[in-house]
């Protein structure tokens, strides 16, 4: 069960060594979001990859918590039809980023979502045109602290099964 | 390199066998919904799993193009906060819902999205509060043509890489 395991066994990182990560891990990460569903096949994404060390600290500027993207390897902006225009598109953009990081996560690379608060300052920077819209970067990386990549769930990390399941009714 | 060969080989299956599926293969796949990470950890859902042949059948003429469901051997409803509360409502279940869907391929289990058109209707067939909101409903169950399980992706199934990916700057 790898995928389950892989899937139970990923934490957030958010410090990453300087190892830059090998072109086949950035293109089976990239490919991994590429591949993903979305509703009716619209493919609601374009992804700008950065690992140009100066756009990676610029961008990690513009949002809270968004620190760890200027230590990545690379930073993935995910680029969408305007949120607000449709449900499906940041669930779509949702089901992408999580190929992404758990197909990073089975190459032994870490990674951890920043919320860009931002949005048109990371427009200037990135240069995307105006019917695309940012959200969510994504950090990514090999671990710096090996112990976060092993580190135990925290106990109350996760609301219990049965607080969060229901049976054929609510 | 299990996960990213599951990305890649998963296809939607919409048309099931009659067979149940196991309950050590319910419980993984909603544990992989359960475990996904979320904006500040807000674990923004509850999940009805539904096995009842007759609430299924109701589910299932809630949505457009949601008819799957009626012969799934479990139906997932994903329950949220308004999703036009915040951009990462949507998002959070995208990243649920794709664990799900990875964790069940690798069973063996095929599934589907589907969209609840009528998630009033939905709230009285479930029976969930008010302040939870439905718009995505997942179908699980083995597939009922082994050739839905090999197809080769569509040329045109999804953009290429260079329209998709851009480096550094867009």
């Amino acid at each position: 069960m790898q995928v389950y395991e892989t899937i139970r066994a990923k934490r957030a990182i958010r410090k990453f060594t300087d190892e830059p990560l090998p072109e086949d891990a950035v293109e089976t990460i990239l490919n991994a979001g590429r591949l993903a569903q979305s509703a009716k096949n619209t493919q609601p994404w374009h992804f700008i990859a950065i690992r140009n060390r100066d756009t990676l600290e610029a961008l990690s500027k513009l949002g809270h918590f968004a620190g760890h993207l200027a230590g990545a390897a690379m930073g993935v902006a995910i680029l969408t039809p305007p949120p607000e225009q449709r449900f499906s598109i940041m669930f779509d953009a949702g089901q992408a980023a999580a190929y992404m990081q758990l197909a990073a996560w089975e190459l032994g690379i870490g990674s951890c979502l920043a919320t860009i608060y931002e949005p048109e300052q990371a427009r200037q920077l990135l240069g995307f045109p105006d019917e695309w819209h940012i959200r969510i970067a994504i950090s990514f990386g090999y671990a710096h602290f090996e112990e976060d990549v092993d580190r135990p769930p925290r106990k109350t990390g996760r609301r219990e099964f049965d607080n969060v399941i229901h049976w054929d009714k609510w």
